[in-house]
């Protein structure tokens, strides 16, 4: 059975992939790399990016810890104690176009010392402005990748983003969505390996997926009322990962590391009392699509 | 026994002197009034001020509301079913200038069918830069408020502010501090009137404390350095408001009308990752007395 050392430098690995493939995007930005180490065991590497040709500000986030089981996990599980193992890559990336969307990619696995084993992730995207025929791109790919896998990923995962990134005190989602699971585990004739695949293949799919949009949209033009619009769609970002967002909860009740952990924010973001945007404008049309269920393909 | 109506009143008319006062000090900004209706009972009117000449984005709120006891306040209070009744006044202000200090203000009355009731409220300050005789005029001017009531008061609830207004994750609390009660009631030979006298002369402190840091500060030369500090400082505040913020948490919830509850959330706000001011530096001192416990008087 496929060892947690082998899913750790394979997520390594995609770390490095990945941020390779940014900075070849971007141009100009480069990645700097800050390496810490948890108190309780293990750490890991966050590389972030600031104020690159296309990208403000993002970071690719590998980590590997272990230790002491926290009680809110162990609870949860209804088990008295237990060692863990965690480790996984996490981005979020902020562009500056407002026409270049903002994205978040998250793998995982989990492991812990009673032989239990999970896999969790997922890829959403948050346009500052929707625009159907990149949606349509985003879900297809999405869908592509799950189909090789298994039909009934894609529609199962679809709904399962829609549900999560949903910014209930706004009764709107985050954005348009994507694919989001958790606690996978081999079901019927399925190997470890078989889900370690179908993981793989999603942080592969990352790449080409966003270098697709930087390349398609940074040089679409932009005027203050879009970068505004940007700043406040922001707003609901920061109010979505503060309030909403399971992960950044428990990292921060769990005094897991703050930088790391809030290196999803935006380098800038506004709020504005009541903002509405004009009827027919490109601004309400985007809002009237920050909904669930939506068949995108 | 003063009667909920009376309270109410008071608060409406504090409302009213407070955004007149502000006004005044401001000199061009206007506060426009939004008055709104709770689905399940009552309402409230959020008077905002946009781009002033000292405030850039404020919001003093007032509201009754009433009705069906929600879930989460049954269960605290062990109850099965109870009507309730609660109004308040709640003000947030971010001034343009980084050396005028974000104000918070709160003072409210709650009370159920079953006869229950108390008072909560308190004033705190964040400082973008703190300066330690604005922060001695600051609690001693609350101290004086406290003292002509008990002189237990001031260090009872200072101490509770530095506890409530602390950012957990960040190891720091969120500016000052000040005075922070909750759930007051007559005790020994007090009346009900006694605590509302309290509660009042809190509200009533408010526009002269901070009229004078407006009018002391809003002058003081700034330049781009500062005010990115400010940004940064702001997004402070918002992970208080957004993480631990217990009436925050409390309003989103349950349903709370998200326009008045977010209002608090700054104009802009940045993040950077792993910022650190350099030593020595006026953002590094602030920092270094981000502290609970500290003794500013």
């Amino acid at each position: 059975m496929i060892a947690k050392e082998e899913i750790t430098v394979w997520f390594q690995t995609l770390q490095a992939d990945i941020c390779n493939a940014l900075e070849d995007a971007d141009g100009t930005g480069k990645f700097t790399a800050d390496v810490w180490q948890r108190p309780g065991g293990g750490g890991g590497t966050s590389r972030v990016i600031d104020d690159g040709s296309v990208i403000e500000k993002g970071g690719v986030n590998f980590s590997a810890v272990y230790g002491e089981t926290p009680t809110k996990i162990l609870t949860a599980l209804n088990l008295d104690k237990a060692n863990f193992y965690a480790t996984g890559v996490s981005i979020v990336l902020h562009p500056h176009n407002p026409f270049v969307p903002i994205i978040h990619m998250n793998v995982r696995y989990f492991e812990m010392s009673n032989g239990t084993y999970w896999f969790g992730g997922g890829i959403d995207l948050t346009p500052h402005y929707i625009d159907r025929e990149d949606a349509q791109f985003f879900h297809s790919s999405l869908k592509e990748v799950c189909d090789r896998f298994d039909p009934a990923y894609y529609p199962s995962y679809k709904k399962w983003a829609d549900d999560y990134f949903y910014i209930k005190h706004r009764k709107e989602t985050r954005g348009i969505g994507g694919i989001f699971f958790d606690r996978l585990t081999p079901k019927d004739n399925q190997s470890k390996s078989d889900i370690f695949s179908f993981v793989q293949a999603v942080g592969q799919a990352f790449a080409p997926i966003y270098t697709h949009f930087m390349n398609k949209n940074r040089d679409l033009p932009y005027n203050d009322q879009h970068k505004k619009w940007q700043y406040i769609r922001r707003g609901r970002y920061v109010e979505f990962n503060l309030v909403w967002d399971k992960g950044t909860k428990f990292g921060l009740d769990t005094d897991g590391r703050t930088e790391s952990i809030l290196m999803s924010l935006p380098p800038f973001a506004a709020w504005r009392y009541n903002f509405t945007p004009p009827a027919d404008s490109a601004e309400a049309y985007t809002i009237s699509l920050l909904n669930k269920d939506i068949n995108w393909i």
